[in-house]
């Protein structure tokens, strides 16, 4: 049976202090759920519908189900409506940073917004990029927001929360960061390795990340916004170091 | 003196109703207020801190000004914080729908989140785009989410709600969409002028807006993502566009 301790449980993993605490957080929709179920990833509790749990694959022993009403699903998380399921699952233990000598490595600089992170995961996991280095001060992998935004994408990309400035001292790989007058990125031609710095949304790459950027490019503006998005950025940077 | 009344009315325009009866939307931030000022928008209201009247330009005789605190400009807006400005801007009278014949007009079949709606008018901004075609159902363009994620782009950019089918059926441009097996977009030379339809963020392009497509292109995929955010593929396909 489903406590009112267990739900106040997983109400507590909306804070990243609990879940630090717990050593775990939610995943929200079927497609999700699933998509966890078949990666890595331990999975301590799952809430479900009556539909969704029927075509359950098999889970492991010592996983907690529950078969509940979509009402609750949509309290619990940050979906406004849920008709399939939640769960709790464990965080991984990463290993420590290593850079890919064989891949570009994203370094996220502050990134604040929930959605930016997401939709920088699942971009890069479309690009086949699986290593993400992330300021201390970037917003949490682990928010409800920020798995949400990654469409599944979290169960294949890794952040690593680290001392930036240490991290890109031992580097010997080019670093890229799109600065105003740096080369043009249609004109650039692009290593197989690498790093690619994304700054904070209002202040850019900081002052001190910007001295440890070996390669400054630019996106080329024919129109009027004054600048674009972090995760739009990052997009079309991707693509066009991956083309 | 800024009576009751004056501060119910702003409130009710966060729903889409009262901003249609009464024909204006709010913008927030001080920086989002001095671009709609410079531009050919109207504006009826403008509430701002004391530092900020102090710094405004000349206001055209006819708009209210109310000199308040902070935290009456974030109870009435959709920012957290607003140290600054928040202004009620009368929506324009938009001209019939042609389709421009020298530049990529975008068209939007059913894009149903605000920031994504604000990210694609902030990112066609960048690229030169002031034309976009939305379906019926597609978010709101004057949602305060909206015209918060444009960073000001929305005094730039023309969002026609329109019929698409009948549109399209009149189109002599040529059509694309991005679809799973269309043709590599890194090897696509584009015309200059043409449209770019962007499906729904869950279900792609209609079936129906499918049949007008008559060039199908694909963003390849070297990593395991299933699908992209609908405004970041926008801006991927824009990107190799305007190369």
């Amino acid at each position: 049976m489903l406590t009112k301790s267990t739900i106040k449980f997983i109400k507590s993993l909306q804070e990243k202090k609990y879940r630090k605490q717990e050593q775990c957080f939610i995943v929200e929709g079927g497609k999700s759920v699933l998509e966890v179920l078949a990666s890595d990833f331990e999975l301590r509790i799952i809430l479900g519908t009556e539909t969704f749990i029927q075509d359950l694959p098999t889970i492991k022993d010592g996983t907690e189900l529950y078969v509940v009403k979509p009402d609750l699903l949509s309290t619990l998380g940050d979906f406004k409506t849920n008709d399939a399921a939640l769960a709790v699952v464990q965080m991984k233990k990463w290993d420590t940073v290593t850079i890919a000598q064989d891949n570009f490595t994203l370094v996220l600089d502050d990134i604040r917004d929930p959605g930016n992170l997401g939709t920088i995961i699942r971009t890069a996991d479309w690009y086949g990029i699986t290593q993400i280095l992330a300021s201390e001060e970037t917003v949490d992998f682990y928010n409800t927001k920020v798995i949400n935004a990654t469409k599944g994408s979290f169960t294949r990309v890794n952040v690593f929360y680290t001392d930036l400035t240490e991290v890109l001292a031992a580097n010997t790989l080019p670093v890229y960061g799109a600065f105003l007058d740096g080369q043009n990125v249609h004109q650039t031609s692009f290593p197989k390795a690498g790093l690619l710095i994304i700054g904070n949304e209002s202040n850019g790459i900081s002052k001190e990340l910007s001295q440890k950027v070996t390669h400054p490019i630019t996106i080329p503006k024919l129109g009027l916004a004054e600048s674009l998005n972090a995760a739009i950025a990052t997009a079309i940077l991707l693509d066009n170091i991956k083309r």
